[in-house]
C-alpha cells in the first residue's frame, strides 16, 4: 500500500505553494489536501469551536473547509480520510515562519495539530515571499522519504524553512534550533473616510537573535533549515528557581 | 507611581472572570483593560492582520477590541497605554488551559504576547467552569505582588490553573510542568436543516499522562498549579539525532 499523506496549508486551498507540494508529494504517495477555503495567516494553533465546519469537495483527493489549518488536520483524520495517514505536510507557506514566530503561524500549527494526532508532521515555508515553491517542493518530497525510513523522533514535528533561491544556489540543509526575535511589528494608525480611527497590524521583517546554530542564521546563508520542535513549553530551568515564592495562603 | 497591569482575557470584556480579576488587580495597581469585545476561545496565538482593528473605550481605564487577545496586548502597549506595564495578566478563563492544549488557547497567548514585548506576563484559568473566580482572583493578586518583587525569570511566562473549589478546600499551589493529553476532542458530524451535512469540534475532557509534576495532577489534587513556560519550542534532544539524515543534494 502507498504512504498516505495529508496535505494541509494556511494559505488556501487554492495557494500555489500547495499546488507544488501536492505535486512533489505525489511522486512519495498518495496525497489527500485538506484545506482552508481561503487565506488563513497568523491564526495561531487556533481551533474553530463556535461554528459548524463545512467541507466542500473540490475535486477528487480534495477538499475545501471553512476553518482554520488545525480544523482541517482534525477533520481530515478523523472523518475525511479512510484510514490514519501516515504524514501530514503543511505548506508551501508564501513566507517565514521562523524563530519566535513559529507560534503565529497556522501553516506550524497544521503540522503541531498533526503530531498530535500521533502522525509524523511537517511544515514548509518559504523564507520569504518567493516563486522558488518547486525547490521546497521537491525537497519535501525527499524529507517525507527520509521520515518514512527513519521514523519520525518521538514528540517531534519538523519546521521547514526554505530560501528563496534558485536550486543550485542553496548550499544545503542544517538541522537548526528557533532563533529569537527582537524587532517588533509595528502597528499603523490611520482614519477611515468617515474620520474614524483604526489600527493595521504591520508586518516588516524582524531582527533577531541566537547565533549560527539558529534558523534565522540559515536561511540568511543560503541553507534550508529544519528544525525539531516539540510542545512541551515548560521551561524547566526555571522550575526550582521559583520553589522560593511565597504564594500560599492567600 | 503605582504599577501599571495590563489586562485581557479571551472571554471578552464582559466577562465575569476579567471583572473578578480586575477587581483584585486593582488593589495591586492600576489596571487599563483591553481585551476583546466577545469571546474569543481557542483562537492560539492568532495576529489579526487582514483587517483593521477597531478601540471602543467602555468605560476609564477600559477598551473592547474586535481583534484577539494577541491583538489587544500588541495595541495596548504600543498605543493605548501611556507608558509601558509592569505586567500583563489574562483572564481569569471560564474553564482549563493544561497540557498541550495551551496551544490553543487564546488566554494563554495574551500571556506569550506579553512576553515577547518585554513585559512579566502571567495567563489564569479556572481549571474547570466555575463560579469561583474570586479565588483565583486573590490568588492572583499575590502572584503579581511577587512577580513586581522577586522580577519574573528570564524568558519566562506564567501559565495558572485553579481548581474549582470554595478558598478552604485548595491545598495549596505547586510549581508544575505541562502534562500530555492523550484523548481527542471528538467531531460530532450532523446535517442541517436543509439536508447539507456539517461538523461540529467537541470539547470533551482530555485524559492525560506525565505524572505528579504536571499541572493536571496539580489541579486534580486540589492544588492551584503554576507552570513557567517558555516559546523555545526546539526539541534539543534530537537535534544531533537527526544529522545522520541524508537530506541533501535533492
Amino acid at each position: 500500500m502507498q504512504p498516505l499523506i495529508l496535505l494541509t496549508n494556511d494559505d488556501g486551498v487554492s495557494a500555489e505553494g500547495l499546488r507544488a507540494l501536492r505535486k512533489a508529494l505525489e511522486e512519495v504517495g498518495e496525497v489527500v489536501v485538506v484545506a482552508p477555503e481561503g487565506a488563513r495567516n497568523a491564526v495561531g494553533h487556533a481551533l474553530t469551536l463556535h461554528k459548524p465546519l463545512r467541507v466542500r469537495k473540490v475535486e477528487e483527493r480534495c477538499f475545501a473547509v471553512n476553518g482554520t489549518p488545525t480544523d482541517c488536520v482534525m477533520l481530515g483524520v478523523y472523518k475525511l480520510l479512510d484510514r490514519k495517514p501516515d504524514l501530514v505536510f503543511s505548506g508551501v507557506n508564501d513566507g517565514p515562519n521562523l524563530g519566535d514566530d513559529v507560534t503565529y503561524s497556522g501553516t506550524v500549527a497544521g503540522a503541531m495539530e498533526g503530531m498530535l494526532l500521533g502522525v509524523p508532521s511537517v511544515a514548509v515555508s518559504m523564507a520569504e515571499e518567493s516563486s522558488y515553491f518547486d525547490v521546497a517542493a521537491e525537497f519535501s518530497a525527499r524529507l517525507a522519504e527520509c521520515v518514512l525510513k527513519n521514523g519520525m523522533p518521538e514528540d517531534t514535528f519538523l519546521n521547514v524553512n526554505v530560501p528563496p533561491l534558485p536550486r543550485e544556489e542553496i548550499r544545503g540543509v542544517r538541522i537548526t534550533k528557533l532563533g529569537r526575535r527582537i524587532y517588533r511589528t509595528a502597528i499603523v494608525e490611520k482614519t477611515d473616510p468617515r474620520g474614524k480611527p483604526y489600527y493595521w497590524i504591520g508586518g516588516q521583517h524582524p531582527t533577531w537573535t541566537g547565533g549560527e546554530e539558529t534558523d534565522f542564521a540559515a536561511v540568511e546563508s543560503g541553507f534550508i533549515s529544519v528544525s525539531p520542535l516539540h510542545l512541551d513549553l515548560t521551561n524547566y530551568d526555571v522550575l526550582s528557581q521559583m520553589a522560593g515564592w511565597k504564594l500560599w495562603p492567600i
